[in-house]
């Protein structure tokens, strides 16, 4: 957690910040619900993220705050209305949107957060013309998260989702976030173009190890430190890289007890346990830690672009702290 | 009827552009959601009102194409939405997005399209500078869009809601995006500053005017037209101005009479049509359609600013076709 300390004074900087943006609107129970889950805490990592990539530019990381707190706005805006699909009960440790008010406020509390991502896009003090790529990129992104949160929940239904179709499906949820917040700070920070790109792939990279490692600790971590139980995603049917390799390699017997548990949500915490050790058994756990490794093994590669610094050091660390975190 | 059909032609070529804009996205199911309701129907009220401004102002109404629709899907996102938390089953006369799909895909594919409009936005022909100020607007628009529904709904729990909190309501639920369309149109026209102030009023005067006459189809109109039941707001026990009104003119007996329909989703079609009957006893109909009427005379007088044309003309029509249509 070493690296966190170092990110520490930048994490309360950024939080600060969000704080105040989102105190806004005069609908006391909606404010409410759009706040919940924002400030239930949260590793604001995109947000660090941008801010380190356009130190690390020109020390202009101050200047990305607005950005990367619209971009964590996003990101929370997708977990509230994810957690209504997924039914989920807890995050971050606390009661979700959906199970502390309801599922309209949820849904609404979601909507207006999204907006307010993009209120706060309009007012960077940057060119105009930056903030039209800024636009587009983090609209298309929006509808990217979309899009793989479709897959994710289509993919429940078969029981022949291939590997490539997960990587598509966790570059359009997860990545493309990570992509554009660093894509962003190389922009606010008046970066190259071959910065912006280098650094858009970087992030990707990135965020791909992470989405792998969060579906690890999945069936990994303790409950205590994840905030929610763990094996939900088996539970919830969720096809991981994990699944997708076991479901190749169990045999007959193996494949019919991991099936009665996987989309099974009355499973008990044994019969989840049970899965989790078939995954160990047939070497999955260990496969996705590998894929994992080897994604911010090439993220890394990408940092060549950036002069050398302390930052570029941290953003070199930070690639290892997205999978070695046990939070 | 006529002046709709003096609007076709735009109408029409709004409505290309905006399947065309829909075709977007690799995930079938998604993008299906997605295209259900904005290709359901619907009267591309608020991209032909950006067009007849543009129109007016600098005879540059094609050019709003792309931003209209934007508000277009803007405007259908939240319906798919709303439809969810008003348990609607019927929208244009046909299914809603979560009845045809579920609550799940609804929720995400009302996400994409608030997200294609952003994406939309982008690509605007106009100076990046233009593109600042209306994403701005448009995001705060869709802010207040949010805080407008969550007040409708916390309206449904109380017996005391005042006119004027139920015209703020609407003028953040329905007039703020009339208002933008106008506003918009300006903008992209390269108006003044004076009929960007006017034309805005005169947008939002018309979606307040739009709104009430919205409720006042709602206990007037027949279901065939209407596209959905005869008083469903009543049965979903939304605060009208004409329940607001009533409920201060009932006597005791009537009065729980009303209340026993007002809100309860099991109601009769008897039951409902009893309390509509107790609306127009204590003159709450009328009520209604005369305040529709203020508001609209009031949009009127904003048109001053623009220079004399049929496109103005026009304008002075569509005003009073928000208060007179019967669907």
């Amino acid at each position: 957690m070493e690296l966190m300390e170092r990110l520490e004074t930048r994490r309360k900087t950024v939080n600060e910040a969000l704080i105040k943006m989102l105190d806004v609107g005069d609908v006391a129970k909606l404010k409410k619900a759009m706040n919940h889950l924002p400030l239930a805490g949260g590793k604001r990592l995109r947000p660090i993220l941008a801010m380190l990539v356009a130190d690390a530019v020109s020390n202009k990381g101050k200047k990305t705050i607005p950005f990367g707190n619209a971009l964590e706005i996003i990101h929370n805006f997708t977990l509230v209305h994810d957690d209504i699909m997924d039914n989920d009960d807890l995050r971050r440790g606390k009661k979700t949107v959906h199970t502390l008010f309801d599922e309209t406020i949820a849904i609404l509390a979601g909507d207006a957060l999204f907006a307010l991502a993009f209120e706060i896009l309009a007012t960077l003090e940057v060119n105009d013309s930056k903030i039209r790529i800024l636009l587009k990129d983090m609209a298309r992104v929006v509808r990217k998260i979309s899009e793989g949160q479709q897959m994710d929940m289509d993919f429940e239904n078969r029981l022949n989702v291939s590997e490539e179709e997960y990587l598509e499906m966790i570059e359009k949820k997860t990545a493309a976030l990570f992509a554009m917040a660093a894509k962003g700070g190389v922009i606010i920070a008046d970066g190259t173009e071959k910065q912006i790109k280098s650094m858009e792939e970087y992030g990707r990279l990135l965020g791909m190890g992470f989405q792998i490692w969060d579906d690890y600790l999945d069936v990994s971590a303790k409950e205590k430190r994840l905030g929610k139980p763990v094996g939900s995603d088996i539970k919830n049917g969720k096809r991981t890289l994990m699944v997708i390799h076991a479901l190749k390699r169990l045999n007959d017997e193996e494949r019919k007890r991991f099936l009665s548990v996987l989309g099974n949500e009355n499973a008990s915490l044994e019969a989840v346990n049970s899965a989790i050790a078939l995954l160990e058994k047939v070497g999955s756990i260990n496969y996705a830690r590998t894929m994992a490794f080897n994604f911010t093994a090439e993220a890394k590669k990408r940092l060549d672009v950036l002069p050398q610094s302390e930052h570029k050091e941290i953003l070199n660390d930070f690639v290892d702290f997205m999978v070695k975190r046990d939070i």
